[in-house]
């Protein structure tokens, strides 16, 4: 594959920042090959996104910072600039529940996007061997429910140690509290299994089963210090019907959960998704 | 297409049921043609649907009734027997969109299940050139903000008096009062536009546009006195992205709103649809 | 609505084409509501649409093809540019089957978006009142066997006349012949009921019902004189099972045919759909 | 849970087949926990299938078979008991490709239902590790594509020395000879990456690509002789559109291609999977 750079950025909505952007790049004969963008009128919001061959510039990757920081700097724009040279770290954390955690090791493995899993953290030691058998650092930090705080200390550790740029939630069963929430903010990926905003909290399969739907969903989010209201990054719903029980529903659910879980991690980590006040945009 | 009797019932669940069921069909030489059936775990309730062909029995299909009903005694059944040579009288009300309306003559027209329609009933004059063309009787029956009852007692009447089997709201946008939910209880099906339970109430897709959810959805739902809690018949969603304004999902929506009204009626004028509390099962 | 030009084309890939237009719309004050684009690689081809606000630009709308039209030929750009001051006029041709023609009906009465019907014409009378209850004239032109070159070259004409820009089958069951092809080329739109190109054809879920396929089709492509080979515009599929037989999948496939129809149409409506080869890029 | 029995048949269609069945249960206090049927109109034959609670019953669940028998006989049954004490013994074929086999894995550990895997084969040493981890003999027999004979008569062997109820070609990447075919007739499911009968053979996604389809599929089918022909067991689709190449179809079929065989796997370790000719009857 061929080393590419990846700009990706919002800004308020003005005229002539397409044309800024790709005069730059046609002006240093950098070679895109994927382009998207959108506006948000609400917001009176740009965002795009652009992914250019690093061998066809004219000048080194690394200078491409510091050459497009006046730009960036016009349109007061949030940016961010990824090179393929460098795949995102990727830590997972996990419980008993295997599907996910199955499901983005064997998406490691097949490398259908880049990135690297730095470590698995998990509160109990039932996926070590096959983890370790991926040749992955696995950690064991039990939650003590009487100081659950001394466990996320931890794991922030872990990752700032790791330099993690994604957490994935992967069916991870502690609710990660404040401090965790804001100092892996904007890094913490959750998969939870309903379709928000319905069954938020505990047991959402029990409570879609009460009510009777027709349908179960799988929501991945950002996290954030409030419950299953952060920013939702993707979605996916599965049929059931009267005869499924609450125990048919969490097994069906599995497969839209790591379905969703991983379709939104790829996104995340191609910097296709971007932040819109409580709403993300994911720029194909 | 053959005369055929569908035979419906839920009962306390017992052993020896299908038993009594399919020896009573077999001894008086009936051909079953569908048979479908479901346990209430929770409940302890048992649930059928069996169409059998008309001509294939040793009686006449008037005598099916009487002959059976010492088997629905003995159960304790909650039963009801359709006769194909008398189709469903399905009343639609309608407001000023059209996508429902139009799904549902179109249906009408093709007869790919089997129902009537006495009447289109609307607070707005719009749709009565193409209902006229079908040949449909449409009644004007506006919506007096000050007298909302009026109109209720109103369609009330037409209902009873054209012998409606079932009342269709095809995006109907008047909410009926307590007493029109009463009177035409167990026969009124609404479709909501929004996947239930999220978004009930008014403008769900402003909702779940602020919600920032990547799918969007409709329910069709049997009409309670409570707003949009009654037993759920069908369901399902479409997506949508983060370029899709308000304004779009109504339209997006439309296509799944239709279809999934008409999948619902259709289960409805076929007694596939049965209660079990505030839920419902939907016998294939 | 605000008054748009939507700007598609595609030429072959070079670098510079987008700082091109979009350096060209930003000079004269363009606002741009919309724009996509895509790079076939494999034809070294590129493609683009953009949608701008006509009130935002320092010229009058008259002026644009002639102010853009260098930059087109610098690119040599096959380009079309459409007003929404003029909306497409689309020509259905239907036969005894209702649900496309009511759908597309529906969605003319809703203009979610933006077309005219300048007439139905039809090689059966069977919907002739609920055309005409709409205002909209419906010529029955009849096919006849012995000579179905005449009854081809009369819609022709009646396209020729009434400024088509856009033929619609829906569910038309004359197979236009290579002169009809030929003088409507790139203008008509057929929905063929399978998923292309499995069961091409006559009697396609007749097909389907013999190799019990769980899932059937329907495909919305542009005709062209090899039958059911044309460009595939839009598919999509519904769940069927061994109970279903191919009357069931008959019915059950009107909803995706209507459905996949009327996308098509939309994406051609706005011209997003872009010709590659035997392909179509259609640009969100 | 609960220790079940599972009877399954088709038989020519007769009055009285499931007054019959019934009644024997019925009089055995048998508890009835699922049951469905259909009847195949076009081969007069009738398929059920029924799950009783074993401790129900009023005899030893090893005298089910010889107690039946009489009815099963008289009706000219072909029929199968299955025993959930006795879980499908289900041996796993693989090459190098790694989405379906972490699926299985990841369901086999979940046991969301019931099916052990004795051993799996792969013509490549790749997973050795991640399927060791799991307790689970790995065997590597390569193909010589001199005597491509010699490892599936090797095959054939540990299939028969394992009990293997089931064979999963979990993208094994050798066709398998007729001798193969013959010898596992009725136990061998398949992925294949299209959505049959379109794009049969090698390298579907390419062949869909060049096409231009919109969506892209997967099949699962029992194996016969006669390449990609056999019954289908289950199929799904996924969206694609004008931006991927033949690679992305690849990847993103992955996530079908797994999903699909998963419950194609199941529907035949429940015994839900009967043969109606070339196609099947998948009971619910």
């Amino acid at each position: 594959m061929d080393r590419t750079l990846t700009l990706s950025f919002s800004c308020p909505d003005a005229s002539g920042i397409v044309a800024a952007v790709s005069s730059f790049i046609a002006d240093h004969r950098g070679w895109i090959t994927e382009a998207s963008q959108h506006t948000e009128h609400e917001l009176s919001r740009f965002f795009m996104r652009v992914e250019i061959r690093a061998d066809s510039l004219s000048f080194a990757p690394e200078e491409f910072t510091g050459r497009f920081r006046p730009i960036a700097e016009r349109f007061g724009m949030e940016w961010r600039l990824s090179d393929s040279a460098r795949p995102k770290r990727v830590v997972i954390l996990c419980s008993k529940q295997e599907h996910c955690l199955y499901d983005l090791l064997s998406r490691q493995v097949a490398q259908d996007f880049r990135f690297t899993v730095p470590c698995v953290i998990s509160n109990h030691e039932t996926h070590r061997r096959v983890v370790e058998a991926h040749g992955i650092p696995f950690h064991h930090v039990p939650v003590d429910p009487a100081d659950k705080g001394a466990a996320f200390r931890r794991i922030e550790t872990i990752c700032r140690e790791t330099h993690a740029d994604l957490v994935v939630l992967a069916r991870y069963m502690q609710v990660l509290d404040e401090q965790a929430c804001r100092t892996l903010a904007g890094k913490v990926i959750n998969i939870h299994h309903s379709f928000l905003p319905s069954f938020a909290g505990a047991k959402p399969y029990h409570q879609a089963h009460r009510r009777g739907v027709k349908l179960i969903g799988a929501t991945c989010h950002f996290v954030t210090p409030e419950l299953d209201e952060g920013p939702i990054i993707e979605q996916d719903v599965i049929r059931v019907d009267h005869s499924d029980t609450p125990e048919d529903m969490v097994q069906l659910g599995k497969d839209i959960e790591k379905v969703v879980l991983a379709r939104g991690l790829r996104a995340a980590v191609e910097d296709r998704v971007l932040l819109a006040g409580n709403k993300t945009v994911v720029l194909r």
